[in-house]
């Protein structure tokens, strides 16, 4: 690894302070600990944010939509994402430079939503140096062996370009951008996540469906599956009474229901990826 | 901000190498990273011990008792707590000076215990200086917006006065106390929680049960509903046989019901806020 | 507390930047934080990898295998580990010197595989030097008390040997390796832990495995109680077919059984013990 000081050719390295790292690795395990550990060897001074390790086994849009949603509030970092069930398999091992940020992880989509967020991707590598990897690199454990330590060396003032291979950002996977449209005076969407208190957050953004009139105090015609029903838009779901189901615009500007002291999902049977749609209620 | 140095008014500014942090927001989402990466990106020189995010939603008592039995065992800092049912309405957002330290929640009587046991507030101020914010606030997450960024100025050398206006300590919601009281030569009180190990903590400290005679080594009553049961007050749990349920002074100096090797909460059916009573055994 | 600087008799003092936790303390509680503000107070510099604190409840042999899979990744550091059923009775608190690191916990046998991973014990301490404590000591927690202010002096630059009297490190105790041997052609062992995907990792390395003919690319007959199925062994376990069971080489170096896409544990009904049988599959 080249030395962030004494580089003739780049006189000006970049060294983050700061990783974030994201997997679907639990928390029973040594997994997130063994992969804190190989950072702390390679770059004793960075620090690492875990934006969360129980993003369920596998499931790449989940955690492409929790990154997505949190890149924005850290500092300039290199973010590790693993949510990788084809490790070890074909798929390519990629660090992504988008906004101030290096995103590293595997290329299977994880990654696309937070490079969206932040602006999008400026260069794409394929991790081919070894050079960067903790030997022997297992079959399974490419969090530990490959994209930690790589994260690691850039943070430490590694050129990106030193990572791999310089490969087409346009040829990056992507995952399909989550359903959001207004159509027929209506604004069509998805259920994006539910979190821990039962908020149901939708794919559609607050502003959207201002287009179609839906603002906050006007009340709201929810159709999910044969359901129907009108709830007040409000300001913040704490504002519904006990037991209410309301409208609200959530922290990551995207319009989501929730019952004060409830758990909306659970009472409208609403899990991720299920359709709903939105309409202004006709005032009679 | 102002800054730590170049001060003239005030030459003597505390910095907080530390903040602590305890919510209900849970694990699973980016929420606490989020948290995390804004006050990184205020004071990054701060550390960050998390206390607990897995507070029962919107349980301002739990997260009370939690932080309460904490901050005298962490170093002098900024403590952030938000538990916060009714995020967004009129409840007002409020930092406390007490100890060495300073509080930053909500005023709905999270931070009230933890005040207590660092001696009382000592100063009051409600937040009311957006220059401290991060904007736009979301109404829905002000741990993101108001409460951490707000703490990591704090941390960082602000002036706790520069936060919003003062208030008066006296105004501050402050949750009841747990009951605990000596009344007809028994000990009242409720169960203040059950831990991980199904261990039942009592509101009851071990020095006022002393005053009616129940000590280590003494057989003890402990009357819960319609039961009553004699148990041995031993030195821990650990000193009972398998499968015996034993009275202990657990490490907040409270008296704790257990079982070796066993979850007393369940086998005794006391869920918090069960009453309790202890009478010293009749030696007959 | 001897200084890091300014001692005669040795003067190269070790410092451990990085202090690992491992405990079964759970993260609902404020338990595990109390510890980390402990470490903070005595040595502010120092920095804590949590290794888990889900172990369950009083598993020291879940504990131990964590411990011991992990520490191999981390950085020089003192490793506190903590599954400590038998705390405030008569087991004893030690600090065993192995390798580059330090582990300080009960000498319940939670350490001794950690110990052997790192290559054997070289020095062990009884922790008998209650200056190195946190007064008062409680009986039933003493991470916070004895095992994490240790464990933060010695970070500071303490001698291990202040931390209190040498023990012989024969006299340490030991838990029973897990079984694995080979018999009659077959490689025998036992499920030594199921991870959060439903990966059932077995005790039999894959190296000794080899000497049987049994290597990647060969099926596989595995017995476990009446069963008996015959799975390939692969590079991974995304190599299979969606729920496909294969075998195939865990990041740890040990044969493990698992399902693309699936919950191998759950499907064959292997708890952590069961005892399983390998040997190369007849080709016909």
């Amino acid at each position: 690894m080249r030395e962030a000081a004494g580089d003739v050719r780049s006189p000006v390295v970049t060294v983050y302070q700061y990783l974030s790292f994201l997997t679907d690795y639990g928390l029973e395990d040594g997994f997130v600990a063994a992969c804190h550990g190989t950072a702390a060897r390679i770059a004793p001074e960075a620090r690492i944010i875990d934006i969360t390790h129980l993003v369920p086994p596998g499931d790449v849009r989940r955690g492409a939509a929790v990154l997505a949603q949190t890149v924005a509030y850290l500092p300039p970092s290199v973010h590790v994402a693993v949510v990788d069930p084809g490790v070890g398999t074909a798929r390519r091992a990629i660090a992504v430079a988008a906004g101030d940020s290096i995103l590293v992880g595997p290329d299977n989509g994880l990654l696309s939503w937070a490079v969206a967020a932040l602006g999008g991707a400026k260069t794409a590598i394929q991790l081919t140096n070894g050079e960067f990897w903790l030997h022997p690199v297992s079959a399974t454990f490419q969090g530990r062996d490959i994209f930690m330590p790589v994260a690691a060396h850039l943070a430490a003032g590694a050129d990106l370009a030193e990572a791999g291979d310089e490969i087409s950002v346009a040829d990056l996977i992507a995952l399909p951008a989550p359903t959001s449209r207004l159509h027929e005076g209506s604004a069509e969407g998805e259920v994006m996540s539910v979190d821990r208190f039962g908020n149901v957050q939708l794919s559609i953004p607050a502003a959207d469906a201002g287009r179609l009139g839906i603002g906050i105090g006007t009340p709201l015609v929810v159709l999910c599956g044969r359901r129907q029903l009108t709830v007040p838009y409000l300001d913040t779901f704490a504002a519904g009474a006990p037991g209410e189901i309301v409208a609200f615009t959530d922290s990551a500007g995207l319009i989501s229901l929730a019952i004060n002291s409830g758990d909306a999902a659970q009472q409208l049977g609403l899990p991720p990826g299920a359709h709903v749609r939105l309409t202004p209620a006709k005032v009679g």
